[in-house]
């Protein structure tokens, strides 16, 4: 399977652009699954919640979904991509799953960073894994990373691949996708944006660096800082399916569940 | 408060030249809570149960932690040190926490790795958070890093600091434990030990460079590759009793328990 992400400078409030910067860049990409930056069409910054319902648009009408079901299919390809999600009244940070067959699948961000908590709904989603052609894929957007549960959850629902829409502007994530990928024994695919956005007076810096990392941590395609970019590596999906190390141990049948304690956070206020 | 560790190189299957290398090595270091590395008196590698039952000892009236008790009381020091620890009938890969007082604590190793599993009872104890002098400490040993639950467990139980004794084989836990420290808001003190161990043709090199890591993932303090080294830092453990990120977020608060799924391996056979 060759799997790849698309690195670009996502224009503040211009879908148009956008989508048509998405159109050309999918064009001259050949790949059976591809990834997108977080907020592809929209731009990350938004000084209200009503300019963020502007910028939002339908997945099963909007103009974005409509371009990128038109490339899927003309190019047999998969394409994962994060959209601001109109949904009734509600807005989610989601990432679309586009096929080939111009079938949809949604992911809605669980965590949301920032000021996202002032524009968008939680994901109601919870994380799920698609079928593509036989492989496995999960999908988180960007913040969800810093939380272990996102991955772990998409592993053990069965992920060989997770794709990573992210407007990164922390520096920590590229790397910490290393320990994500040797702790699950996952495909990652993490597909950022790069650039400076600045609206009323706020500045985001992204960080670039787009990746993609194999089962066992090695890193398989890397973007630039700063720059259009496109990677696409062929990979084996199956070598995420076996999670043994060693001739002794299994990444997943080792785990303890029963001396695990994670739902609560018992004693942390003194 | 003054945390450390001490690296050194573990001889096999001589526990009392280990124990006299730690008694030195304990002497000068001046810390209020130091970390020895995993199995710190009998070496890693055994050719039989039995064997390793012979080089485990009591924790109650052990010799090793004789000696420790001592240097505690004389050095108003808290010591973590991995030892092989007999029970009855039992051996455990254990952590044992020496107070000043003479009091101990221990951690049974719940993920066993590789060999360990032939001569080792898997930890029956859990994963568990000291109190040392207000200040809240947590034990794992080795492997347990690759398991993500392990730390999240005793982040969630409060701890302050994770302590870490580890015989590392494999070079991918130290920036780990970046990750680690970034998700969980804490401190980490990975103690390593270095050099080759061979056994009935059988050899494992471990990799040194025992770290302390801060909750922001900063690299505090930091080992060779090989050679023994004592470092110590100080540090203010209230750092990471606030999970708060920047204005809105909180690495403990907006996890969504309810979208998790992390009991099971639900379609992972094929």
């Amino acid at each position: 399977m060759r799997i790849g992400f698309i690195q670009y400078n996502v224009k503040s409030g211009d879908p148009e652009w956008n989508r048509g910067k998405t159109a050309e860049m999918l064009a001259a990409t050949d790949a059976d699954l591809v990834v997108l930056p977080e907020l592809a069409t929209s731009g990350y910054l938004f000084t209200s919640r009503q300019e963020a319902a502007g910028l939002a648009e339908s997945l099963d009408d909007g103009p974005a979904v409509a371009v990128w079901r038109g490339i899927a299919a003309d190019r047999n390809m998969h394409i994962v991509a994060g959209i601001a999600e109109k949904a009734g009244d509600n807005i989610y940070n989601s990432a679309v799953l586009v096929r080939p067959s111009g079938g949809i699948d949604v992911y809605r961000k669980t965590h949301l960073f920032h000021e996202e908590k002032l524009w968008f709904t939680p994901g109601d989603s919870g994380f799920n894994v698609f079928d593509v052609g036989g492989v496995r894929v999960g999908i988180m957007v960007c913040f969800d990373w810093i939380f272990p549960e996102s991955c772990r959850t998409l592993a053990l629902k069965g992920a060989d691949i997770i794709c990573h829409p992210a407007n990164l502007v922390l520096p920590y994530c590229q790397d910490a996708m290393i320990t994500r990928c040797l702790e699950n024994r996952v495909f990652m695919i993490t597909a950022n944006r790069y650039g400076t956005e600045r609206r009323a007076g706020k500045e985001h810096i992204f960080t670039g660096c787009s990746r993609i990392v194999g089962p066992f941590g090695q890193v398989l395609a890397e973007g630039p800082e700063r720059g259009d970019c496109i990677e696409v590596v062929e990979i084996d999906h199956t070598e995420a399916r076996n999670k043994a190390l060693g001739e002794y141990n299994d990444l997943f049948k080792d785990r303890q569940i029963d001396l695990y304690e994670l739902s609560g956070s018992a004693i942390l206020s003194e």
